[in-house]
């Protein structure tokens, strides 16, 4: 039993979201998802960043070459953020415009999305946490090759604090109550959960007979 | 081995879409596809239905009560369409006004998606055989209970005569070539299908430097 | 293409219902499904037997030994049915009794359900295709060690004309027209398909307030 | 190895039930168990609660919306316990009534299940860990989306110190001793676990001759 | 529907047992099942060989190379077996010794299990078909490289007329009525079965008492 | 029971091997076999055309765009053979050179893999067989986006009489018998079959001590 | 990283085997392992014990009801062991037999496996744990209803400091050097590994020639 | 939240690769990857040693045996490597050879692969974390006979202070930096990720235009 733990809950006030690379090409590496639900997902925590107003850096690796641009949409929905296309470093760690953009912010509580999630995602992740952030790994926005890849990812991010996260469960920590703004949450949600937008039609669709 | 197999290749002339029972609350009875799978499948034909001008009819099963409006999308996508509010009939078939609406188009190729496919798919399709239709079942666009439910209805409806395809599949049929129309297939596939998006996404960032 | 194909629709005149060792010692053996998902589709297809008024025929194989008796509930939703423990014939059509109480109904139609698929139901499938029946067979209330045993089971049923059907569209086959009976046709969903009945209780909430 | 653990067995005499929105709209988002089986845990560990005699409490997020209304055989488990229906806020936790109505059992060991699990079941887990509550986590009676989201769910509840657990593990932990009350415990087992059910009517059936 | 099937039941009198190349070496190729279950149900087949005294005919290819010997376990349930050791010929039915071995037993009906699937069983069942006979094969006494090429094997088998068994539908389609042997058909079953010999286990527990 | 079945064996004096659209870009839809899976078995029916001195045929789908250029060593292994660049025609059946190359050959046996089987690979397929060719599809060289697609595929393209293979089960059935060629059909498998491989190392470890 | 790591071998002369609740009836429950794969597994941790001379003590659970006999080849492979057949204690540790009879051994390694893994197995590990036992848990000797219950009771044991091992494992780190004894390892892999009884035909086949 | 994690990076000057008992025989145990997966794996962590100029280190168990010869690719690439055929140590940190080449090099990262996990990889990796080592072990180049038992193993090393890793991972933390070389990075990738080999096909297809 772990006497000691604290709940530091995901607050707007004190999150960063990282999108790490989720270039068009190689996104085509990722196996661990189907590409629809993959897309949704990774423009779901990418909503997410907009809807909570939360700082979010973006960042690609070598996106002349083979790698690719960056998913457009990612692009569009957070147009003036930090953009750093890094041209070399595999751990965006190392590379020193991406930590002073986080550190920019003055927030300790770090969301990390990317691909893949064995490298893109893990190595930052373990560098902020030596440096004493907190860490939440997006694992439903983190791509890789195989579930083989990624559990072991999981098992070496985790042995190092690092909270593994859903873009929904990120939302709804974000997000409190849902008194804060009903209309806003619903319309995330009805956007990246089907079967919520269903839920929703047909409640509307009764009620407003 | 067939020796006289015909090869009727499905045609935007012959052609006429049949969207089912595709309602908010009847989805939620579908678990062999996850619900981003299936949304994006069943806005995928159903915008084939567009892009190739064929006539599509819309039907649904008892919208006023617990099985829901039809998806929204759809509608939108369609606002023309012949739309039959079946007041009981389980098979489609069975209501006169949806085989009028199909046999008003003189076409003989039905496509059919619906959920779930066991009953709302499976039923008009072993009608439309008996009377003589060419059937094809867009398979990843039409869902149900589970793995089990759906084998079996692919076997019951394959044993009968009805072509199992895919929406991918029903586009690529109806377009037979590029040539008819490169950026607006392109259009179609960088909607719906996310690795292909990519593909064109890397594409024309190199191009276009 | 099947240009002959009859689409002879189950109808209640002329269905009759075979459950077929569904013996609490020989369940045990059924492992491609799990045991709660069996028992509701096994008790699914008994009360359609009742709600739909079919004759129904139990049958059983030497239930005073290990294969266990007959599961309870099948005897209780059927007090009155014709009950046949078949002393040592694996094939219950080798049993002179059960082939002529589905005989004494002169019906046609013939749904069977049981354990293990590819012998228990399987046998007399294929013998009662043979005399010249129709033969439904219930895949998601037969049960069997394993996958490939199934498939293969199928598909040897197939090739033979059986149809595969599930427990529910057999109901939906049956019924035709919600408009027979809505409330008898919903309480049987309820009973069967916890999404189904979540919908109705979400209905009947908002529409009852 | 750990050698200063200590094993608190879950104790009748100091857990509470809490059972946090199965609602029927919100069922629907939980694809992670078949709905048979879903539906078939739940009542099995709401049915443990009145079994043993545990203070339950129930909760439910604006049920008077798309998220539906409670599971109607839980409320009728338990027609006399708390019961907080939320007016927005998303973990449990933050709702005063409903920790004070936990408070109020003088207990220390909680058991809980709900949907979704890496928020409805985590958020509140989380919580009550940092206050010092034991928390088991009732595994099988709690879903989500999918296996992904689960799994990371159960890492960051685990690594906060919660203990996840399954239905029946909590029943025998709790009923320590089958001379307790052998017939009711068999009882118990038999309505939910179809194959104990079918080794006690064997049994009975050989052994009552 | 298929009016003119015809119910050709396993016959002892009419059958041969084919077993083709289940050999140490080629056996490491197998792994659409684990070791295990594959070992049991080729041990379980062969004993039926022995069980019903069908006559039964074993064949190696290249047992001298890395394909290695045959499984001893076969051999010595089958001692006086003609057995062919292919010097060269992949396809069975390509040696003259193999086929002449069979059609010195006079009868028409083929069980054929071996490895791998769509080679060293689809071969000779394929020859066999178009040469007349009654083809049985034996799915779960066959093994190949993957899901995917037995699949396929499968699929061409059964459109040539092969009828897909399993070793266990063998067995009861052969033995017909327990009374004919209950006590062999038991050790049979209780050999190579674990869930039927629970079965009988507790069963005579409880009798014998 | 298929009585007038003929086994027409694939030949090394009729057959054809086709290569459609085996294209970098294309290949990243591939999802229904693992990247590494795909490209063995891929190069291993290229190979097989070089190693049985097939004539072999290759063909690309707008290969300047982003469905990208064929894979480098499939030009590798047949660098003279014939190669369709084809403008648009996504059945490549509706392109007269490849019609012709294949016709120039004067054989009658088509072994066909490509990207995506249900389009690339179903299309020229069906049209084959209706223009009375023996079409042998290799399933484990054609990939798609998933196996629901690939499940349908398969059906529509047996139901019209293709025969679904595998490469080893062309190689095999190509062969005939091991002594045409000891060497080179072992060194084939050793190159593509790893666990044979293993068995050829392991056997001659110990025979050339 | 953990610094203070002490790797504690199991060791032949300090471990004890503890085989709980394999019995007939409640292996039926087991849903997590194929019943050969089980079976097979149970008899190997059961020949280990034997073969390693481990003091082995068996126990089971109300053995004269439902629950049925031990699986009577684990009594014969230890006759003289100490059996404790519990009267009614769910925790094999809450009976004072069954711990006195591990505390005569003077050992302080338990193996433990048993039915089911949650229960019967993790309940006896916890309470050994706190008394300061090393536990071993042998993960594929012990089953339970699926994957979900394995996989919770897994984590909530590996929490408290159990090691998960598998027999094959517990073997390998029991024997330590296989000059200790080659033949006797080699039969007991022989037994219950088929693969490595094939590498031990083929490698005989040759060197004996 | 573990404030005093330390995230020591792998790296080129520290680190030293075992590769234990990847032997032609024992590989046929291996069932938890495709043959084609497995190999391409083990291939690729054999590659990076030779590529970052690790110290690498063979060791085998009883090669003369049933177990079989290295694979020869590994040999081939390392031919300088010190080789430790073990004469019976099942750990080979048992071996005294072993562990003294491993001390020679005056490095403190170990990086494990090996066959089986739970034995080859696990027992080493557990004896050099008990003297102070940083082991990483390469999950996809290690492989068991199913994944239940990888599973176990993987949780044992974990819960000591492994680390779980891929080969791509391992690559890309040896690396550090595109920069460092980007054609030696990209050959290594080209030749082992086959989609990674594809984004570049298609890049330098059109750059190089």
């Amino acid at each position: 039993m772990n006497k000691t733990f604290k709940y530091n809950r995901l607050s707007k006030d004190d999150a960063v979201l990282l999108l790490v690379d989720h270039q068009a090409g190689l996104i085509s590496l990722v196996q661990d998802f189907s590409p629809n639900e993959f897309k949704n997902n990774v423009l779901a925590i990418t909503a997410c960043g907009k809807y909570f107003k939360l700082p979010t850096i973006l960042t690609t690796s070598f996106e002349g070459g083979p790698n690719g641009p960056l998913v457009p949409e990612i692009k569009e929905m957070h147009p003036t953020a930090p953009y750093i296309a890094r041209p070399g470093n595999i751990n965006a760690w190392d590379n020193e415009d991406f930590v002073n953009a986080i550190k920019k912010t003055g927030r300790k509580q770090l969301i990390i999305a990317g691909v893949v999630t064995e490298v893109c995602v893990a190595f930052p992740a373990l560098s902020a946490i030596e440096e004493g952030y907190e860490v939440f790994v997006v694992t439903d926005a983190s791509g890789t090759f195989n579930e083989i890849t990624r559990d072991a990812a999981w098992a070496r991010m985790q042995a190092s604090g690092v909270q593994l996260m859903s873009w929904f469960g990120v939302a709804c920590e974000l997000h409190r109550d849902w008194r804060n703004d009903i209309e806003g949450l619903g319309a995330l949600f009805s956007s990246y959960l089907p079967n919520y937008r269903n839920l929703m039609t047909s409640y509307f669709a009764i009620t407003k007979k």
